[in-house]
Protein backbone atom coordinates (compact mmCIF):
# COMPACT_ATOMS: atom_id res chain seq x y z
CA UNK A 1 0.00 0.00 0.00
CA UNK A 2 1.02 3.61 -1.01
CA UNK A 3 2.13 5.66 2.28
CA UNK A 4 2.52 9.30 1.06
CA UNK A 5 3.49 10.19 4.17
CA UNK A 6 6.68 8.12 4.06
CA UNK A 7 7.07 8.87 0.84
CA UNK A 8 7.68 12.56 1.38
CA UNK A 9 10.21 11.84 4.11
CA UNK A 10 12.04 9.81 1.65
CA UNK A 11 11.90 12.91 -0.58
CA UNK A 12 13.64 15.09 2.01
CA UNK A 13 11.03 18.28 0.96
CA UNK A 14 10.99 21.27 2.89
CA UNK A 15 7.48 22.79 3.36
CA UNK A 16 6.84 26.39 3.56
CA UNK A 17 4.56 27.75 6.60
CA UNK A 18 0.73 26.79 5.99
CA UNK A 19 -0.52 30.17 4.17
CA UNK A 20 -3.11 32.26 5.54
CA UNK A 21 -5.59 33.71 3.80
CA UNK A 22 -5.18 36.90 1.37
CA UNK A 23 -8.62 37.71 1.74
CA UNK A 24 -12.00 36.72 3.30
CA UNK A 25 -11.88 33.16 2.23
CA UNK A 26 -10.78 29.43 3.83
CA UNK A 27 -7.77 27.88 2.69
CA UNK A 28 -9.37 24.61 2.91
CA UNK A 29 -12.98 23.21 3.36
CA UNK A 30 -13.60 19.52 3.81
CA UNK A 31 -17.34 18.61 1.83
CA UNK A 32 -18.15 15.12 2.29
CA UNK A 33 -15.46 12.93 0.70
CA UNK A 34 -14.14 16.38 -1.09
CA UNK A 35 -11.03 18.49 -0.14
CA UNK A 36 -11.13 21.94 -1.57
CA UNK A 37 -8.20 23.90 -1.41
CA UNK A 38 -7.91 27.68 -2.26
CA UNK A 39 -5.76 28.97 -4.54
CA UNK A 40 -2.58 28.69 -3.32
CA UNK A 41 0.78 31.22 -4.21
CA UNK A 42 4.43 29.63 -4.62
CA UNK A 43 5.15 30.71 -1.00
CA UNK A 44 8.32 30.57 -0.27
CA UNK A 45 10.19 29.22 3.66
CA UNK A 46 10.47 32.75 4.35
CA UNK A 47 6.64 33.09 4.17
CA UNK A 48 6.96 35.35 1.21
CA UNK A 49 6.11 34.00 -2.42
CA UNK A 50 8.24 34.39 -5.35
CA UNK A 51 6.99 36.94 -7.36
CA UNK A 52 7.31 38.16 -11.35
CA UNK A 53 5.52 37.66 -14.79
CA UNK A 54 6.49 34.48 -16.56
CA UNK A 55 7.70 35.44 -20.39
CA UNK A 56 9.52 38.76 -19.03
CA UNK A 57 10.43 38.47 -14.97
CA UNK A 58 11.02 34.85 -15.09
CA UNK A 59 11.75 31.95 -17.72
CA UNK A 60 9.95 28.66 -18.37
CA UNK A 61 11.99 26.44 -15.79
CA UNK A 62 12.18 29.23 -13.12
CA UNK A 63 8.38 29.47 -13.59
CA UNK A 64 8.21 25.73 -13.24
CA UNK A 65 10.23 25.87 -9.58
CA UNK A 66 7.34 28.67 -8.87
CA UNK A 67 4.74 26.00 -9.50
CA UNK A 68 6.71 23.17 -7.73
CA UNK A 69 6.96 25.95 -4.16
CA UNK A 70 3.18 26.18 -4.81
CA UNK A 71 2.65 22.48 -5.09
CA UNK A 72 4.80 22.59 -1.34
CA UNK A 73 2.39 25.60 -0.11
CA UNK A 74 -0.55 23.26 -1.51
CA UNK A 75 1.25 20.26 0.95
CA UNK A 76 1.57 22.30 3.63
CA UNK A 77 -1.70 23.55 3.63
CA UNK A 78 -2.91 19.43 3.64
CA UNK A 79 -0.68 18.73 6.45
CA UNK A 80 -2.50 21.16 8.38
CA UNK A 81 -5.93 20.51 7.64
CA UNK A 82 -5.97 16.59 7.47
CA UNK A 83 -2.69 16.17 10.08
CA UNK A 84 -0.96 13.30 7.32
CA UNK A 85 -0.95 13.05 3.32
CA UNK A 86 -1.72 9.84 3.80
CA UNK A 87 -5.51 10.97 4.15
CA UNK A 88 -5.42 12.48 0.63
CA UNK A 89 -7.15 9.49 -1.65
CA UNK A 90 -6.25 11.45 -4.96
CA UNK A 91 -6.41 14.41 -6.91
CA UNK A 92 -9.43 15.29 -8.76
CA UNK A 93 -8.90 17.96 -10.40
CA UNK A 94 -5.75 20.65 -10.79
CA UNK A 95 -6.34 24.33 -12.01
CA UNK A 96 -2.97 25.72 -13.11
CA UNK A 97 -2.82 29.08 -13.37
CA UNK A 98 0.28 31.48 -14.98
CA UNK A 99 0.68 34.92 -14.64
CA UNK A 100 2.46 35.61 -18.17
CA UNK A 101 3.14 37.83 -21.11
CA UNK A 102 0.86 37.21 -24.21
CA UNK A 103 3.13 35.55 -26.26
CA UNK A 104 3.91 32.31 -23.87
CA UNK A 105 2.41 28.99 -24.43
CA UNK A 106 3.66 26.47 -22.41
CA UNK A 107 2.16 26.51 -19.50
CA UNK A 108 1.40 22.83 -19.34
CA UNK A 109 5.28 22.66 -19.05
CA UNK A 110 4.80 24.91 -16.25
CA UNK A 111 2.50 23.48 -14.45
CA UNK A 112 4.16 19.93 -14.96
CA UNK A 113 6.25 21.41 -11.43
CA UNK A 114 3.23 21.01 -9.36
CA UNK A 115 1.97 17.90 -10.98
CA UNK A 116 5.48 15.95 -10.64
CA UNK A 117 5.85 16.97 -7.39
CA UNK A 118 2.25 15.64 -6.57
CA UNK A 119 2.93 12.22 -8.57
CA UNK A 120 5.87 11.78 -6.30
CA UNK A 121 4.53 12.00 -2.92
CA UNK A 122 0.89 9.92 -3.93
CA UNK A 123 2.16 7.98 -6.73
CA UNK A 124 1.58 8.36 -11.32
CA UNK A 125 -1.95 7.13 -10.60
CA UNK A 126 -3.70 8.71 -7.80
CA UNK A 127 -1.51 11.65 -7.42
CA UNK A 128 -2.67 12.62 -10.90
CA UNK A 129 -5.45 13.88 -11.85
CA UNK A 130 -7.44 16.03 -14.47
CA UNK A 131 -5.98 19.58 -15.08
CA UNK A 132 -6.00 22.79 -17.05
CA UNK A 133 -2.79 25.09 -17.46
CA UNK A 134 -3.52 28.78 -18.86
CA UNK A 135 -2.41 31.76 -18.97
CA UNK A 136 -4.00 34.87 -16.91
CA UNK A 137 -3.45 38.58 -17.34
CA UNK A 138 -2.25 39.08 -13.87
CA UNK A 139 -2.37 37.26 -10.50
CA UNK A 140 -2.50 38.95 -7.05
CA UNK A 141 1.02 40.52 -6.10
CA UNK A 142 2.60 39.51 -9.09
CA UNK A 143 3.02 35.86 -8.50
CA UNK A 144 3.94 34.09 -11.16
CA UNK A 145 1.47 30.76 -10.70
CA UNK A 146 -0.98 30.41 -8.46
CA UNK A 147 -2.47 26.64 -8.18
CA UNK A 148 -6.21 25.44 -7.18
CA UNK A 149 -6.74 21.68 -6.39
CA UNK A 150 -9.68 19.75 -5.63
CA UNK A 151 -8.86 16.21 -3.67
CA UNK A 152 -10.79 13.48 -3.10
CA UNK A 153 -9.96 12.51 0.76
CA UNK B 1 -29.52 29.31 14.10
CA UNK B 2 -28.51 31.63 11.71
CA UNK B 3 -31.69 33.37 9.76
CA UNK B 4 -30.59 34.26 6.41
CA UNK B 5 -33.31 35.27 5.10
CA UNK B 6 -33.77 37.59 8.01
CA UNK B 7 -30.24 38.83 7.92
CA UNK B 8 -30.81 40.13 4.54
CA UNK B 9 -33.91 42.32 5.32
CA UNK B 10 -31.92 43.87 7.91
CA UNK B 11 -28.96 45.17 6.27
CA UNK B 12 -31.88 46.53 3.24
CA UNK B 13 -30.56 45.34 0.27
CA UNK B 14 -32.05 46.26 -2.74
CA UNK B 15 -32.05 43.00 -5.53
CA UNK B 16 -31.21 43.40 -9.35
CA UNK B 17 -33.55 41.46 -11.63
CA UNK B 18 -32.76 37.65 -11.44
CA UNK B 19 -29.73 37.80 -14.45
CA UNK B 20 -31.11 36.41 -17.85
CA UNK B 21 -28.53 33.56 -19.50
CA UNK B 22 -26.14 35.73 -22.13
CA UNK B 23 -25.75 32.38 -24.62
CA UNK B 24 -27.00 28.91 -24.21
CA UNK B 25 -26.27 27.70 -20.10
CA UNK B 26 -28.36 27.87 -17.11
CA UNK B 27 -27.57 30.28 -14.72
CA UNK B 28 -28.12 27.67 -11.77
CA UNK B 29 -28.61 24.18 -11.41
CA UNK B 30 -28.89 21.72 -8.59
CA UNK B 31 -26.90 18.55 -8.87
CA UNK B 32 -27.90 16.02 -5.18
CA UNK B 33 -26.83 19.01 -2.10
CA UNK B 34 -24.84 21.17 -4.62
CA UNK B 35 -26.13 24.41 -6.55
CA UNK B 36 -23.67 25.35 -8.83
CA UNK B 37 -23.85 29.15 -10.35
CA UNK B 38 -22.91 30.17 -13.63
CA UNK B 39 -20.29 33.00 -13.48
CA UNK B 40 -22.21 36.43 -12.68
CA UNK B 41 -22.33 39.64 -13.89
CA UNK B 42 -22.55 42.89 -11.44
CA UNK B 43 -26.23 43.62 -12.93
CA UNK B 44 -27.82 47.07 -11.79
CA UNK B 45 -31.29 47.88 -10.87
CA UNK B 46 -32.14 48.93 -14.22
CA UNK B 47 -30.54 45.06 -15.43
CA UNK B 48 -27.44 46.60 -17.25
CA UNK B 49 -24.40 45.76 -16.04
CA UNK B 50 -21.37 47.30 -14.88
CA UNK B 51 -18.88 48.16 -17.21
CA UNK B 52 -15.19 49.00 -17.26
CA UNK B 53 -11.95 47.77 -16.82
CA UNK B 54 -9.82 47.43 -13.40
CA UNK B 55 -6.72 49.77 -13.34
CA UNK B 56 -8.03 51.83 -16.15
CA UNK B 57 -11.39 52.13 -16.53
CA UNK B 58 -12.14 51.27 -12.87
CA UNK B 59 -10.10 51.77 -9.76
CA UNK B 60 -9.85 49.01 -6.89
CA UNK B 61 -12.65 50.77 -4.57
CA UNK B 62 -15.17 50.80 -7.75
CA UNK B 63 -14.37 47.50 -8.68
CA UNK B 64 -14.98 46.32 -5.12
CA UNK B 65 -18.63 47.91 -5.23
CA UNK B 66 -18.53 45.73 -9.01
CA UNK B 67 -17.77 42.44 -6.83
CA UNK B 68 -20.28 43.39 -4.58
CA UNK B 69 -23.21 43.95 -7.27
CA UNK B 70 -22.37 40.52 -9.16
CA UNK B 71 -22.82 39.18 -5.07
CA UNK B 72 -26.15 41.15 -5.17
CA UNK B 73 -26.92 39.50 -8.49
CA UNK B 74 -25.97 35.93 -7.36
CA UNK B 75 -28.35 36.57 -4.13
CA UNK B 76 -30.93 37.53 -7.05
CA UNK B 77 -30.42 34.44 -8.77
CA UNK B 78 -30.36 31.95 -5.23
CA UNK B 79 -33.88 33.27 -4.29
CA UNK B 80 -35.17 33.04 -7.64
CA UNK B 81 -33.74 29.29 -7.82
CA UNK B 82 -34.46 28.37 -4.28
CA UNK B 83 -37.32 30.32 -2.99
CA UNK B 84 -35.03 31.08 0.20
CA UNK B 85 -31.54 32.07 1.08
CA UNK B 86 -31.91 30.09 3.99
CA UNK B 87 -31.71 26.83 1.72
CA UNK B 88 -28.02 27.78 1.27
CA UNK B 89 -26.25 25.65 4.05
CA UNK B 90 -22.55 26.80 3.31
CA UNK B 91 -20.46 28.67 0.10
CA UNK B 92 -18.37 25.69 -0.87
CA UNK B 93 -16.11 27.56 -3.85
CA UNK B 94 -15.99 31.09 -5.55
CA UNK B 95 -14.36 32.08 -8.26
CA UNK B 96 -13.54 35.70 -8.26
CA UNK B 97 -12.50 36.72 -12.22
CA UNK B 98 -11.24 40.28 -12.49
CA UNK B 99 -11.12 42.12 -16.27
CA UNK B 100 -7.96 44.28 -15.48
CA UNK B 101 -4.56 45.95 -16.97
CA UNK B 102 -1.51 43.41 -16.19
CA UNK B 103 0.20 45.47 -13.59
CA UNK B 104 -3.08 45.20 -11.06
CA UNK B 105 -2.67 42.99 -8.13
CA UNK B 106 -4.96 43.36 -5.67
CA UNK B 107 -7.48 40.75 -6.87
CA UNK B 108 -8.29 39.79 -3.52
CA UNK B 109 -9.07 43.02 -2.12
CA UNK B 110 -11.26 43.93 -5.07
CA UNK B 111 -13.35 40.06 -4.85
CA UNK B 112 -13.90 41.08 -0.91
CA UNK B 113 -16.65 42.96 -2.13
CA UNK B 114 -18.77 39.93 -2.99
CA UNK B 115 -17.56 37.73 -0.10
CA UNK B 116 -18.36 40.17 2.76
CA UNK B 117 -21.74 40.16 1.49
CA UNK B 118 -21.69 36.78 1.62
CA UNK B 119 -20.26 36.80 5.39
CA UNK B 120 -22.79 39.38 6.29
CA UNK B 121 -25.77 36.72 4.46
CA UNK B 122 -24.94 33.93 5.99
CA UNK B 123 -22.44 34.68 8.73
CA UNK B 124 -18.68 34.18 9.23
CA UNK B 125 -18.42 30.89 9.08
CA UNK B 126 -21.32 29.26 6.24
CA UNK B 127 -21.01 32.32 3.91
CA UNK B 128 -17.26 31.98 3.59
CA UNK B 129 -15.67 29.16 1.43
CA UNK B 130 -12.74 28.59 -0.40
CA UNK B 131 -11.54 31.12 -3.69
CA UNK B 132 -9.57 32.30 -5.89
CA UNK B 133 -9.76 35.75 -7.11
CA UNK B 134 -7.33 36.06 -10.31
CA UNK B 135 -7.01 38.35 -13.25
CA UNK B 136 -8.32 37.89 -16.92
CA UNK B 137 -7.61 39.78 -20.12
CA UNK B 138 -10.81 39.97 -20.67
CA UNK B 139 -14.49 39.11 -19.88
CA UNK B 140 -17.93 39.68 -21.60
CA UNK B 141 -19.31 42.73 -22.56
CA UNK B 142 -15.91 44.38 -21.29
CA UNK B 143 -17.53 44.22 -17.59
CA UNK B 144 -15.12 44.53 -14.68
CA UNK B 145 -15.96 41.80 -12.66
CA UNK B 146 -17.60 38.26 -12.95
CA UNK B 147 -18.12 35.49 -10.41
CA UNK B 148 -19.26 31.82 -10.38
CA UNK B 149 -20.17 30.08 -6.99
CA UNK B 150 -20.60 26.40 -5.57
CA UNK B 151 -23.38 26.70 -2.80
CA UNK B 152 -24.05 23.64 -0.63
CA UNK B 153 -27.95 23.09 -0.01
CA UNK C 1 -36.16 8.55 -24.25
CA UNK C 2 -33.03 10.28 -25.59
CA UNK C 3 -30.63 8.50 -27.56
CA UNK C 4 -27.29 10.27 -27.61
CA UNK C 5 -25.84 7.72 -29.37
CA UNK C 6 -28.12 7.86 -32.11
CA UNK C 7 -28.72 11.59 -32.11
CA UNK C 8 -24.72 11.49 -32.90
CA UNK C 9 -25.45 9.07 -35.85
CA UNK C 10 -27.74 11.51 -37.47
CA UNK C 11 -25.87 14.33 -36.98
CA UNK C 12 -23.35 12.72 -39.12
CA UNK C 13 -20.43 14.55 -36.89
CA UNK C 14 -16.87 13.47 -37.50
CA UNK C 15 -14.99 13.02 -34.59
CA UNK C 16 -11.04 14.11 -33.62
CA UNK C 17 -9.02 11.38 -32.11
CA UNK C 18 -9.48 10.87 -28.38
CA UNK C 19 -6.50 13.68 -26.92
CA UNK C 20 -2.84 12.36 -25.29
CA UNK C 21 -2.54 14.37 -22.44
CA UNK C 22 -0.13 17.36 -23.05
CA UNK C 23 1.67 16.85 -19.67
CA UNK C 24 1.11 15.22 -16.70
CA UNK C 25 -2.42 14.78 -16.12
CA UNK C 26 -5.46 12.26 -17.32
CA UNK C 27 -7.78 13.65 -19.83
CA UNK C 28 -10.69 12.29 -17.94
CA UNK C 29 -11.43 11.11 -14.39
CA UNK C 30 -14.68 9.27 -13.12
CA UNK C 31 -15.37 10.50 -9.29
CA UNK C 32 -18.93 8.58 -7.98
CA UNK C 33 -21.43 9.58 -10.53
CA UNK C 34 -18.93 12.70 -11.77
CA UNK C 35 -17.32 12.46 -15.00
CA UNK C 36 -14.17 15.73 -14.98
CA UNK C 37 -12.82 16.40 -17.95
CA UNK C 38 -9.39 18.46 -18.33
CA UNK C 39 -8.92 21.30 -20.65
CA UNK C 40 -9.47 20.39 -24.37
CA UNK C 41 -8.64 21.82 -27.09
CA UNK C 42 -9.94 22.51 -30.58
CA UNK C 43 -8.48 19.44 -32.24
CA UNK C 44 -8.83 18.44 -35.74
CA UNK C 45 -9.33 15.21 -37.98
CA UNK C 46 -5.51 15.21 -38.03
CA UNK C 47 -4.58 15.46 -34.75
CA UNK C 48 -3.33 18.87 -34.58
CA UNK C 49 -5.28 22.17 -32.76
CA UNK C 50 -6.63 24.98 -34.32
CA UNK C 51 -4.20 27.96 -33.57
CA UNK C 52 -4.35 31.81 -33.09
CA UNK C 53 -5.42 34.16 -30.95
CA UNK C 54 -9.20 35.57 -31.27
CA UNK C 55 -9.44 39.33 -32.13
CA UNK C 56 -6.25 39.61 -33.92
CA UNK C 57 -5.97 35.89 -35.84
CA UNK C 58 -9.32 34.81 -35.96
CA UNK C 59 -12.74 36.21 -36.14
CA UNK C 60 -15.28 35.64 -33.68
CA UNK C 61 -17.10 33.34 -36.50
CA UNK C 62 -13.77 31.07 -36.78
CA UNK C 63 -13.28 31.11 -33.37
CA UNK C 64 -17.06 29.66 -32.70
CA UNK C 65 -15.90 27.19 -34.83
CA UNK C 66 -13.06 26.12 -32.87
CA UNK C 67 -15.58 25.91 -29.69
CA UNK C 68 -17.23 23.46 -31.42
CA UNK C 69 -14.04 21.65 -32.14
CA UNK C 70 -13.12 21.48 -28.71
CA UNK C 71 -16.84 20.10 -28.22
CA UNK C 72 -16.11 17.60 -30.78
CA UNK C 73 -12.45 16.38 -29.07
CA UNK C 74 -14.24 16.16 -25.82
CA UNK C 75 -17.13 13.99 -27.24
CA UNK C 76 -13.81 11.77 -28.40
CA UNK C 77 -12.53 11.69 -24.97
CA UNK C 78 -16.15 10.76 -23.89
CA UNK C 79 -16.75 8.05 -26.27
CA UNK C 80 -12.88 6.88 -25.86
CA UNK C 81 -13.36 6.67 -21.73
CA UNK C 82 -17.34 5.68 -21.43
CA UNK C 83 -17.74 4.10 -24.51
CA UNK C 84 -21.14 5.99 -25.03
CA UNK C 85 -22.62 8.74 -25.25
CA UNK C 86 -25.33 7.53 -23.38
CA UNK C 87 -23.77 6.84 -20.60
CA UNK C 88 -23.42 11.22 -19.54
CA UNK C 89 -26.76 11.97 -17.85
CA UNK C 90 -26.07 15.62 -18.07
CA UNK C 91 -23.87 18.51 -18.65
CA UNK C 92 -23.16 20.29 -14.83
CA UNK C 93 -20.58 23.01 -15.78
CA UNK C 94 -18.69 23.78 -18.58
CA UNK C 95 -15.68 26.18 -18.72
CA UNK C 96 -15.05 28.02 -21.47
CA UNK C 97 -11.64 30.04 -21.56
CA UNK C 98 -11.07 31.98 -25.03
CA UNK C 99 -7.29 33.44 -25.56
CA UNK C 100 -8.05 36.58 -26.78
CA UNK C 101 -7.27 40.22 -27.34
CA UNK C 102 -8.17 42.58 -24.36
CA UNK C 103 -10.71 44.71 -26.60
CA UNK C 104 -12.70 41.42 -27.31
CA UNK C 105 -16.29 41.20 -25.48
CA UNK C 106 -18.14 38.64 -27.03
CA UNK C 107 -17.26 35.16 -25.05
CA UNK C 108 -20.68 34.01 -25.16
CA UNK C 109 -20.84 34.18 -28.54
CA UNK C 110 -17.35 31.94 -29.09
CA UNK C 111 -18.06 29.28 -26.61
CA UNK C 112 -21.43 28.88 -27.78
CA UNK C 113 -20.34 26.97 -30.24
CA UNK C 114 -19.66 23.90 -28.13
CA UNK C 115 -22.78 24.13 -26.09
CA UNK C 116 -25.01 24.47 -29.44
CA UNK C 117 -23.02 21.54 -29.68
CA UNK C 118 -23.63 19.56 -26.74
CA UNK C 119 -27.61 20.55 -27.03
CA UNK C 120 -27.60 18.71 -30.23
CA UNK C 121 -26.18 15.52 -28.26
CA UNK C 122 -27.93 15.04 -25.52
CA UNK C 123 -31.22 17.46 -26.09
CA UNK C 124 -31.66 21.41 -24.73
CA UNK C 125 -31.94 20.60 -20.91
CA UNK C 126 -29.67 17.55 -20.23
CA UNK C 127 -27.01 18.79 -22.65
CA UNK C 128 -27.31 22.69 -21.30
CA UNK C 129 -25.46 23.23 -17.52
CA UNK C 130 -23.97 26.16 -15.85
CA UNK C 131 -21.24 27.81 -17.62
CA UNK C 132 -18.98 30.64 -17.73
CA UNK C 133 -17.47 31.81 -21.08
CA UNK C 134 -14.11 34.36 -20.23
CA UNK C 135 -11.09 35.98 -21.60
CA UNK C 136 -7.48 34.73 -20.88
CA UNK C 137 -4.26 36.47 -21.57
CA UNK C 138 -2.62 33.29 -23.84
CA UNK C 139 -3.46 29.65 -23.86
CA UNK C 140 -1.03 26.39 -24.45
CA UNK C 141 0.77 26.31 -28.29
CA UNK C 142 -1.63 29.40 -28.53
CA UNK C 143 -4.66 27.66 -29.15
CA UNK C 144 -8.26 30.01 -29.30
CA UNK C 145 -10.24 28.17 -27.04
CA UNK C 146 -10.06 25.47 -24.25
CA UNK C 147 -12.99 24.29 -22.82
CA UNK C 148 -13.17 22.33 -19.27
CA UNK C 149 -16.45 20.26 -18.57
CA UNK C 150 -18.10 18.29 -15.82
CA UNK C 151 -20.45 15.43 -16.59
CA UNK C 152 -22.71 13.90 -14.57
CA UNK C 153 -22.88 10.20 -15.23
Amino acid sequence: MYNADEQFEKLGLTLPPAPQALGLYKTCLIQENCLYLSGHLPIQADGKPIIGRVGSDLNKDEAKLAARQAGLTILASVKAQLGSLNKVKRVIKLFGMVNCTPDFDQHPYVINGCSELFASVWGSDNGVGTRSAVGFGSLPSNIPVEIEVLFEI
